[in-house]
């Protein structure tokens, strides 16, 4: 395969917007990324933008020919990619194929969701369309049901308690009131936690990732042509991706995310890496308790000790490995097609030693992993700064 | 570029699908395109998705793990992609570039789409998400408006009637009577069209494609591996895609679809042919004023003169150019988002020699042109049998 590489990235701000449409978002980070990769709208070749449920949240699909128009890129390819709240990953890994063919240099990848312009209700309803709506969200089952179940059962094999799930929540806004981009960039404590509205037990608010509006761009490149745009390239060196069934009650394990674990190995293997070898992570923290199954399905820990391995601030900001420093899903936001994009944009920075007040120290090695729903798509992506 | 072909074709009947759900119809067309190509679901590498609207639809999105899951393929990574009625072509394309790449060597593509479980009111907000919400559908401009204000501009600057037009499906339905999966298999005449019910003028109830359910699916290999599964893979020579404007307003003509241009410039390059030396075509006949545009718009004939080609019997069956062999969209029914793989289907089909009854002599090339919305997204793919 033909080796690629991240060139520029950009953000909008993310939360409630309501100053900024879909279409405002998309300009937002695009424009910020083509800044920064110091290009033009018109080096692109390609675009494609990852997309959950715009069809339900503003009645728009064709997305990709949206965003061509938005930017004004039209005629060039533009393409949506959806797989829920991994629809950014897995755009992103798409742009990295259309690279590695051959059939472009210069690709842009971005990911948006518009989420604050329905109600709380019509927003659940279509945030049920990434689990099973036959046999999941016809019956109730909204996603912080499905998140709560599986914390159950964590609690009742491992022990977890309710305070080692909140401090994923009190590290990622720690992390958060440090990123201008964040939703929320307030440090919370865990009584904040523990005291926060029941939402489905044992999860209560502050474990929730909230309603956002955001968008993420990042612009890939071909390895020949990156240092044109930057001196520190940062290349993808691995990426996997799996799926599992799409309801809970299909799986093999309740406690585990198997597609994590499968879209890990084909990317480290790719990377010929370990996770040992990782500094600096995103993962998937919907749920305070996702962050803890992605760590141990990751083998950042041993599978049931999540919870006691963040409690003990193993995962903080440069400890054994700095995971969320962006502030995660929970901190920054989670419009969910922008968010896989929005963790290569952090692992991007990181890797650029460009993370004002949250750069890891001595980070070479980045890693994403973004998962779709309550675990039937999850994709895993090793980044390594090009020296 | 990896050289990739098809080496299996599957479909389920088109129609109104009573009988068969969403996950049905994936599996009618995915389990007969694995038996053609005399394939395991084991040998299955990854999978690619296209459907537009089944968020709004049936509630559900993640349609990527839901088909790996409803086929028993977990954990392999599968990918939804979505650009309005141009999905089925892109999700192909897109399918091509990771085995280009050199990811995967054999993945499965599918399109789908389940419309007819709403209302009729329902599905054309639904598929109003194929434009622009914001400055079309919301202001009342459904698609059979739009189109028919493409068909009043081409009637006025260049004379075309609407007994061209009519041709345009009286073709289509004779080619259909031909082709056991077409939701109509029956001849109209000229005058039934005159005769049909006003949708929006100067289009009426058989110059419109109808509301259907269906799926399609092929089977993508690498060139090297290719002749295992079939003695005559059929080659992807040529693939272009490209972008305009969401809103006709924005275009800079009526009249065509510049993306169609685009797109065909970049497959044939590719290909290096001319449209000359193409036997059969599938275009996206989802007007009748549709195909006048896309044979204008493909060089199959002049500018303004699509409606007389028509009408002379130039796309007739074993004509000049046989087009639309499978009943197009009008014929067979229009899944919107199976309907790009169910052009690649026919495809197959006829440079195999396996397009019983309605089988072009002498085939050798052929071309798919499939168009998302009123023209912001085309993909034109070009094809040739392997000897």
């Amino acid at each position: 395969m033909r080796k690629v590489a991240i060139v520029g990235a950009g953000l909008s701000k993310f939360g409630e917007r309501w100053d900024a449409s879909f279409r405002d978002l998309i300009f937002e980070a695009s424009s910020m990324a083509l800044e920064d990769a110091k290009m033009e709208g018109s080096d692109l070749q390609a675009i494609y933008g990852g997309t959950m449920a715009p069809g339900r949240l503003i009645g728009q699909e064709h997305v990709g020919a949206l965003i061509a128009d938005q930017l004004g890129l039209t005629p060039i390819a533009s393409t949506r990619v959806e797989a829920a709240c991994a629809s950014g990953s897995v755009a992103l890994r798409n742009a990295y194929f259309a690279i590695a063919s051959g059939m472009y240099d210069i690709v842009a990848v971005g990911g948006v969701e518009k989420m604050t312009e329905v109600s709380t209700e019509e927003v659940s309803f279509a945030l049920g369309g990434a689990g099973d709506q036959e046999w999941e969200l016809f019956l109730g089952a909204t996603f912080p049901a499905i998140y709560a179940l599986m914390a159950k059962r964590h609690m009742l094999d491992f022990g977890t308690t309710e305070e080692q799930m909140a401090s994923v929540s009190v590290k990622n806004h720690k992390n958060a009131s440090k990123n201008k981009f964040a939703q929320y960039q307030n440090e919370i404590t865990i009584q904040d936690v523990m005291d926060s509205s029941p939402v489905a037990s044992p999860l209560k608010l502050l474990d929730c990732s909230p309603i956002t509006d955001g968008a993420a761009a990042v612009i890939l490149c071909s390895e020949e042509r990156a240092r044109k745009f930057t001196d520190t390239p940062v290349q993808i060196i691995g990426s996997g991706q799996a799926s599992d069934a799409l309801a809970l009650a299909n799986r093999k394990s309740m406690t585990e995310i198997a597609a994590t674990k499968e879209a890990a190995r084909q990317a480290l293997h790719q990377a010929k890496l370990t996770i040992k070898d990782v500094q600096v992570a995103e993962v998937h923290d919907c749920f305070s308790i996702a962050e803890i199954l992605a760590i141990e399905d990751l083998g950042i820990c041993k599978k049931g000790e999540g919870g006691k391995f963040t409690e003990d601030g193993h995962t903080a900001l440069n400890s054994k490995i700095s995971v969320n420093t962006s502030g995660g899903l929970k901190g920054c936001g989670h419009p969910v097609g922008a968010t896989g994009v929005k963790q290569a944009v952090e692992i991007y920075w990181q890797l650029q030693g460009r993370a004002n007040g949250r750069q890891v120290k001595g980070a070479e090695i980045g890693l994403t992993q973004n998962v779709g729903g309550s675990g039937a798509t999850a994709v895993v992506n090793v980044y390594k700064r090009m020296d």
